[in-house]
């Protein structure tokens, strides 16, 4: 038995089935560095895809930090350490003065969990709004806001799904205004579908750049008007910046762009550069007046190990000015996808934020037919040439590139060079 | 402004009021090595409550183990490693035979919100029991399950909290089998509660030792009754060993005692020695049935790093032979615990399992009045004379001592010596 099919049997054995694995011929990793994931054969890959570590894989200074302070003490926040405090202080910097208190989880389905409750506490209201393709965590109560995989326990009447912000294959035709007001006004109609049942709305979940919907161009003035709603209502706007925070988008945080402040911001992913570390930040009388009333602690959360690893990611990002890269490799790197959307018509559409990338595949640019077969096929065989993505969206046929915040130009000409010659295998093949 | 002050201040500033903090006079730690830990001004404290440091804070091994693979490589179980192989095989082997797959998560809490939904979807039911005085975790759907702390939402019709199995203050001096079958009759009410309402039975989920409770002696025969009231009405039995297991009372589980295997087993605290992992190993059956139909993916869950860490903490529990310890300097601590008994008045009761003890202070021994005060000033007077420890139970007068694996005989000297000077002073104190 090979070493990867040693590895799946023992899986099953101990896992069961069910547990998601990436690529038809999965990948079988043992070394990373920087950008760079290396396999049992010693096989390098350009890692395109994981924004967990977000400042390149095994950062020294990242290391270090967790290796002294886990040798130092690890214990919990009910004793006074100054690691969760200089963390706090550095990280609310980078917030807008309004959102001035942090609470410190592991996991973004931690993270998400806590605002919803906080959301509740404050509101008196029990309705969320979310997106009809997207997901936000694990947690029985997160289960129900993800509406890519339908929890089975079915949807709670307090929770309704409204379309993503799809400015591609936009209903009727719309565009600008217009179509930021008919999916905002879908916000409306799930507020005015609580009240006629008596339930009062608590808040809007949304990722603010729709990472999981497919990173659609957002209509300008959608999210004003969209948070508005939510305001007039009573409720609060909760920013889930799991996928889009630290960076990623070439700013600091993904609702930045819209230029609305958030209530609750929800931390995770790259948050410890892949130590188990999330948080939220909030205005503080939303989590003071939770707190007053509520017992939280969270044995690990904020503990002076994480604490460490994510200040050391924080200052990375700093020193290596890598929000300043993710914009400038982050808008050439679109420029090489425009580029090949201009010599493969299966591209039908390629978006951009800073380094996240969602490259939309069609069967023809007239229709937009998604084609999730593509991209299934395209990211395989993207694998089997040593780069490595994935694809998301309500259709499964967006390519999804996320690559760490370290990604060069000439990263960048690799990736282009690939996904050019992959797509143009597609084509023929397509057509033969 | 004095060190601890400025702390207080920046934490206010930060993370706003109601942090859970412990003593009066809170302790600012700095170092961390065995069973001891040290403050700011340099003060040595003997560690005799901190459990997620089992194998003793920053044991050499486990430092080794998260540095070496924080350097080498850190992902997702998406792809193919070894090391939550190599570690699944290894502490399933712990367990019986029936109890053979694993899901690994970050924390305790997510574990449990993980054991509910497989429940729930194991048995088509939505009723859970738990006791009237204990803590699961602060997920939205646990927290309806943690009776010491009433969640601001209230308790769902669909909990129901029974009596933890006291045998020390025994409704209508109830002993042996008929207070085992008392306190098993009401979880069989639960049920029959349940019926009346037509909620169908998910589970009951306990810590298998009572911890938060008081750690009491149950009953001989509760748990045997208890569960077999739950399984006759199709529910499961999870075990919630985030405090009871990994060697703690002197066996690998703290299930073993009533020899009932659970369905479900989840774990925490001491998993990674202080890294977040946590996790649920259940019969196969029921694990896989659930992942057929639902995704569950944790970014951080099984990490390779987490796995090392996780790893290292068994191998350490083995080559340091520190069930064993547990067992025989459990017995040692609490001969010193029961001396003190015969002593000083205030104690009512003394209990111990392995490393684990609780102390019930009372202001008379006849009426056994529970006297938290006295467990409050005890707690920090003992935090001013260099030893750690908290409280615990329905009441709160329960002093609750659950120091690092490779606590000492020495150790137990020291601890029982201090104890036995402080409870000399508040006797002095309380007939002055």
């Amino acid at each position: 038995m090979s070493g990867v099919a040693e590895l799946l049997a023992r899986r099953e054995r101990l896992l069961g089935p069910g547990n998601p694995l990436f690529y038809d011929d999965p990948v079988h990793l043992v070394r990373g560095q920087g950008v760079w994931l290396f396999d049992s054969d010693g096989r390098r890959y350009l890692d395109c895809y994981n924004n967990v570590p977000c400042v390149g894989h095994c950062h020294p200074a990242v290391v270090k930090a967790i290796s002294e302070q886990a040798g130092l003490l690890n214990t919990h926040t009910r004793y006074l350490h100054e690691n969760i405090l200089d963390y706090g202080e550095r990280l609310l910097a980078t917030f807008d003065a309004g959102l001035n208190r942090l609470a410190l989880a592991c996991t973004g389905s931690e993270a998400n969990d806590l605002a919803l409750r906080i959301a509740r506490f404050n509101t008196g209201g029990d309705g969320f709004i979310c997106t009809n393709a997207t997901y936000h965590g694990n947690t029985t109560a997160v289960g129900q806001l993800s509406s890519i995989f339908e929890p089975f326990e079915g949807y709670a009447e307090t929770i309704r799904r409204v379309s993503w912000p799809d400015s591609y294959r936009s209903p009727n035709g719309l565009s600008g205004a217009a179509l930021a007001d008919a999916y905002a006004d879908e916000v409306r109609q799930a507020i005015d579908s609580f009240s006629a049942r008596s339930i009062r709305l608590a808040g809007l979940l949304v990722c603010p750049i729709f990472a999981n919907e497919g990173l659609p161009r957002v209509p300008p003035g959608y999210m004003e008007k969209a948070v508005a709603h939510v305001r007039a209502a009573g409720g609060l706007y909760i920013a889930d910046e799991v996928q889009a925070g630290f960076g990623r988008v070439g700013k600091w945080w993904g609702h930045e762009d819209s230029g609305i402040i958030p209530d609750i911001v929800t931390l995770g992913k790259p948050m410890g550069g892949g130590h188990p570390i999330s948080g939220i930040v909030a205005r503080g009388e939303l989590l003071d007046n939770f707190r007053r009333s509520q017992m939280y602690f969270n044995t690990y959360g904020g503990n002076p190990v994480s604490c460490a690893a994510a200040m050391a990611v924080l200052a990375v990002i700093e020193q290596e000015a890598l929000v300043e890269n993710a914009a400038a490799v982050g808008d050439y790197v679109l420029k090489g996808f425009e580029e090949l959307q201009s010599k493969h018509e299966i591209i039908g559409d390629v978006r951009g934020r800073g380094l996240f990338f969602g490259i939309d595949l069609v069967t023809g640019r007239e229709a937009k037919t998604p084609s999730p077969d593509a991209a299934r096929r395209v990211v395989n065989a993207l694998r089997h040439k040593g780069i490595l993505m994935s694809r998301i969206g309500e259709h499964g046929n967006v390519l999804k590139l996320r690559p760490p915040l370290c990604f060069s130009k000439e990263n960048a000409d690799l990736l282009v060079a690939a996904l050019d010659e992959t797509l143009a295998q597609q084509g023929a093949r397509a057509t033969r």
